[in-house]
């Protein structure tokens, strides 16, 4: 039986009911066991500032508190058995140690902002996590095979010259677009919830400005309505933004995947990297970015399941909010582990030449040959409609070099803006990052 | 027949085949007339920079283009009955107005750098003006009685005192998080897709950057494979940021239509505001809020849709792309009908008072109670356990006066900070805004 | 101003107010018209029998019925402007020919459940038609080029030999799959709802078992809140099964697009049925069947965006119900014509011969050779190993035949069964078929 | 280092690797050790019925697997630490006992086909138990106080009279829909995959109807392509099935947690079944219906999901099919952990009497009084009109009795009807059941 802080009186609550309520919250919790014992010393501090504990409890709160601290980061800390929550577990140990001036750290908070505030600051410093794992795939993509040439499609058809170059910059700068939505969900939980109370405030005359500041957040969630509102909203944003990585990522794989099949093979992976079949002895299967592919459309569902979940509820704090954190904690897991894949797949890619050579490729070149009488005078209509004669004809050849030079092409990558680009967004995420 | 540009003779297209492709753009591309003139300009005064077409062709193209602009504005411009798309008729147009001039516009330009151009200015344009249709929920939001009082709940349960100023506070708030994510989306489309071509570039010298300035974008889109992969991802994480102020919208109206029923009595509206029934001659009903959810509701569904229609496709153009058009636009429509009904239903809206001297309204009080009792001195646990007793043995009694003071509460609903926040955000988006 | 059944005097509706209401109903609603006056002959014949009405009324009114049922079917019926919706422009023209009895047709029912029969009749209609152009598709498919080889890929790998065969009768086997589910939701639909009013019946005793029986129902939705409550519900199990479908189509377009692509070459179409570009003159993109897979992919959103739509509703008509028409009814006009697009191009699709003679797919016979040597006795793992090490080697060939025999595999396709089994389903659904 | 069965040499594989690509499948794979041996006893009963191996090798090959079936009932069998999957495991302890022989067992099939058929067998059983489940909750919900009345409601407004007879009935007669749903789901899973190898079947002569009849399978997926195109179908049609459940019990959940409110206060729970507040001393919070319709909601967000992850994939199988397992396993523990929560809170639930005589649901009556005058041979539209006055002019009154009679009205539940219908449903499932 699960000690409860709200509880009066032994009830005869019964255990199926303990466990569908209370769910995995002893494992998930562990996670923002750092962020809870942070937002419990500010929340302490302001305490003190406005006197509703004194400066001596005040300190002894904030001894105790970086001792839990130091527990958590060694690893050593757990949530008992029979106690309900984080929450709850810090607040017994504080107690046992502190007496009554344990019991005041709740003064003029409640779980449900004590919680929001833990999610925010979790949510905060997976994002800037996040953000230098992008910024490794990042640099390991602008980098790869600039100058060798393969076939660019349209429509699945070979359509014009393209090159790894182009292909493997097309990431990166995708990356950088993912960045921008990512900015805007760390600018949504950059706001301080603490003091909201169950969403509708405290008549205690607590400070909410100082923990906001003591946090380091932007600003605070105002009002106290709206904080508790950004429960299920904030992760939800969160998951949109990682699920634009998670979309950058699933196309690479899926280019990956077909482009490593024996009717493309531009790329290949050493043995060590691939999988083998039980029943067909010659299979070199690329099995991780298969499931790089399939993790990263699991993580891009998130953001409708999140819809459904709080979609439809009036305002106020409904218990459903609970079930958010299984949705987003394992998100960022799941995220940081494809982008870590994928960089060490990326690090042994084997590219093949000369690709181009192949007479199916041919044709590729058409639109060269128009633009070449297209440089010689010609309209571009007609310059189109005389090649397309010759293809017809069976007759066009192009025996020209290749010479992109505009801005974005396959001679011009301007890998340089791109990564400028980056370094730019990237910085923005860095304030108050905690290693 | 449709007559297409890329038509080599007269091909027995079928019937079916016909109406199948091209499905709704003679309709939807009049939307992106306006946007396509002002892109052909910007592309041909480039061609006309960097040589591929005399100063004088350029003169007379910026003409009759002009005056195409004219006749879209003047709602005079239509895709006549044969055409394939927007692009083949203002090139039609200019062709038949100035020969083998019109046929050079196409120089160094596909359909597909030119749709996705006409998309992006389209979206950022329609962003700027979903930020003004915001604005003015906003304001109406963060007017609205602010000192009334209303119950608090968590759990649909009268939980603790709140106030229509709160209330009504916490969606204007609501609103500048969507803000953030709708600056995610701007910063996404702002970017110039010009001189990608199909997605490989062109051999031919054009000056991108001259385009990039000459539209008023933030940058270019780099990596001409990347500026193909926006199509549909664009879409998408614009329909993400709908989403975003959608489920803002969706939640007021179903706390709307809630506290509108007897059972809460809150809100009313005056009778040619509602709706009766065929068989119950009592009923006033809801319908507009009732729709507003449900409409925001469907829009919330579209960044998965559009996940679904570009999910595993490997990069390079397919032809799906083509689908992200009805998606996008109607969604903006919708939202704006939304924005619009609901400044205009809140105008009118009639507020309860004293609703909290219903009994049943009693133990929202049990709050203060138990914080007076910690003011004096009481640990909050003794506190709880205090009044918890009285409840029980229905003792409890609260007669003391309601004085939240903290930020973002009742009795201080810092809804002058928020405005300032919106307002810093709203301004981000103004730049080169076409009115 | 539209006229409104329950409008009880001249009211001041603002003209945005019912443009917002009204939506799209005076074009959707005409699909319903069909049905709307078959339930009306059927409620007033049931009014008739048990007295609200006499026998006279009932005959003129069935014979003013049958009028506008011809008008109907003939396309001359229109919803005339100012009039709310088909239900309305019925009722109006029964009351303009027979005067008060016209007006009688409304007792006992309400538009409530008037519109729940509407839809439940042409859902009913609507999957009955879908299971007969299903079956043209399975007939197309189930005899397409049985012998000819072509390689199964596992992992985008080439794995092992297939045939166009196996390929094609793979997705007329799903087609009996997808017939399952759609039955189910068949049987959804089959119920009548006519008579549960708006949701909580009615006090005149009417008999529902009448109204059940003359319209061919399996049997009625007997509670009516239950009735009620499929509002939405039914909709969406019917958008489930058409995702069914749609998610095998969209299948095979993925097949055909890749298979149509230089790097495959499995399958080509005559130039009618394919695109050019407009700016390289050797494209003939698969246009066709990259719609059919967009179209299909958007079909796959629709249960979710249904279950948006109606989620965290409680109980009771909300008028939010009223945009489920807005979805299903393109959803079968979209569905029918991807599936008349697909039996189109299959019927001229060219399968490219001796595909598998190509070096690169020579190791598609490894397991051919591993399972020869089980056939003399190795056991498997050891024969897995022995053509492993050949492989190994480069010394692997294999020039025995193909000799495939079980059920199911290349040289026993199973399309009778695969046939029979379509055929017991599809024979379910035709009771009662209006043609 | 995991053992597996399709290496060929100590590999380098990189410890990474092995823990991305491996997932929780020791873990689910749990769920599918019974499924495995009894798919491995039909397939080697069958390899010695077709001459593959002895009489003799296949007694002791059966001997062996029914004790590991002994292990795996009595929760005894471990995936060992370093084995890949369940396959391996169980061929491993064959192995080890038989030596040459347990190597055989793998003859003619592929981990693709065993994994399918497992997952289909896996999937018939749950949704079995699920129908049990479900019959427990439809038998709980329709004998629950039937003649008590409540207000019904539309649009959030008190519309008509209805009772908890109704309202509870309603909900069961939903359960009845879904499982028609639940059938079709039933149907495509029960079909034998077994044979199909890798998904192009095997040139050894296996008899795949033996297994099929063996295995008690209603038929084989003949075509083995398409055998192995349900790799990831079947389980979201599973979950389309599992999805039509959770939506009947959300909306269920959402209507208690809205009548427990203060402001309905129709039903309310023992205090041992419900939560407390951490601040607020009042509080008796329905988390555990909170907590049914938030997991519910989850489960409908799973179609979608699975759909994302096999969406766009060309045929044949891909290594991202391997996630289907870590969707649908919770998906049926989660589901059965909600039926069996929403019955015990049922049995315990408290029904409140005499609701309808509070003032605020007087004109609930109102379409009785109109229908009192249409009895009495008033159209109903003048009818309608006529009370209509007098609730404006506030003379309305209503002390007549209710008399509902019709079909599935008030007075007339027709819940045998439903429980018959249900049990004709139930009863098509239980086939071949193994308790």
């Amino acid at each position: 039986m699960a000690t409860k802080l709200w509880e009066k009186e032994t009830t005869k609550t019964p255990v199926w009911l303990e466990e569908f309520t209370v769910g995995n919250d002893n494992i998930l919790d562990l996670e923002l066991a750092e962020f809870d014992v942070i937002g419990s010393i500010a929340h302490t501090a302001m305490l003190a500032e406005t006197g509703f504990i004194t400066k001596e409890e005040f300190a002894s709160l904030k001894k105790e508190l970086n001792l839990i601290l130091k527990k958590i980061k060694a690893k050593d800390f757990v949530i008992e058995n029979g106690v309900e929550d984080i929450h709850s577990q810090i607040e017994l140990e504080l107690t046992k140690k502190l007496g009554e001036t344990g019991k005041k750290i709740h003064t003029a908070r409640s779980r449900n902002d004590q919680v929001l505030l833990d999610i925010k600051l979790y949510s905060k410093h997976k994002i800037q996590e996040t953000v230098l794992k992008t910024e490794t795939l990042f640099n390991t993509l602008s980098n790869k095979h600039k100058q060798i040439l393969m076939p660019g499609y349209t429509h699945f058809q070979a359509a014009m010259p393209s090159s790894f170059g182009l292909w493997f910059g097309s990431y990166a700068e995708s990356l950088c677009d993912d960045m921008e939505m990512l900015y805007g969900a760390y600018n949504v939980v950059n706001r301080n919830p603490l003091g909201s109370g169950a969403g509708y405030g405290s008549s205690l005359p607590i400070n909410r400005n100082y923990t906001t500041e003591a946090l380091g957040f932007e600003s605070m969630n105002y009002n106290v309505v709206y904080a508790q509102m950004t429960r299920g909203k904030s992760e939800k944003v969160v998951c949109m933004a990682i699920a634009c990585i998670a979309a950058t990522l699933s196309k690479l794989a899926m280019d990956v995947c077909l482009y490593n099949s024996q009717n493309f093979g531009f790329v290949t992976f050493p043995s060590h990297l691939t999988t083998g079949s039980s029943i067909m002895p010659h299979k070199k299967n690329p099995d991780v970015f298969e499931l790089i592919r399939a993790k990263c459309n699991r993580l891009q569902a998130l953001p409708n399941e999140l819809t459904l979940l709080i979609n439809n509820l009036p305002s106020g704090y409904h218990r459903d909010m609970q079930l958010t954190k299984d949705i987003l904690f394992p998100a960022f897991k799941e995220l940081h582990n494809c982008l870590f894949a994928c960089v060490e797949m990326l690090k042994e890619i084997q590219i093949t030449k000369n690709i181009l050579q192949d007479k199916k490729y041919e044709l590729l070149f058409s639109v060269e040959a128009v633009n070449k009488l297209v440089e010689n005078g010609l309209p571009f209509r007609e310059a189109y409609k005389l090649i397309s004669e010759k293809i017809d004809a069976n007759t066009f050849q192009f025996d020209g070099d290749i010479n992109h030079t505009h801005e974005g092409s396959i001679g011009n990558l301007m890998n340089g803006e791109i990564k400028k680009r980056f370094e730019i967004l990237a910085v923005k995420f860095k304030q108050n990052y905690r290693g």
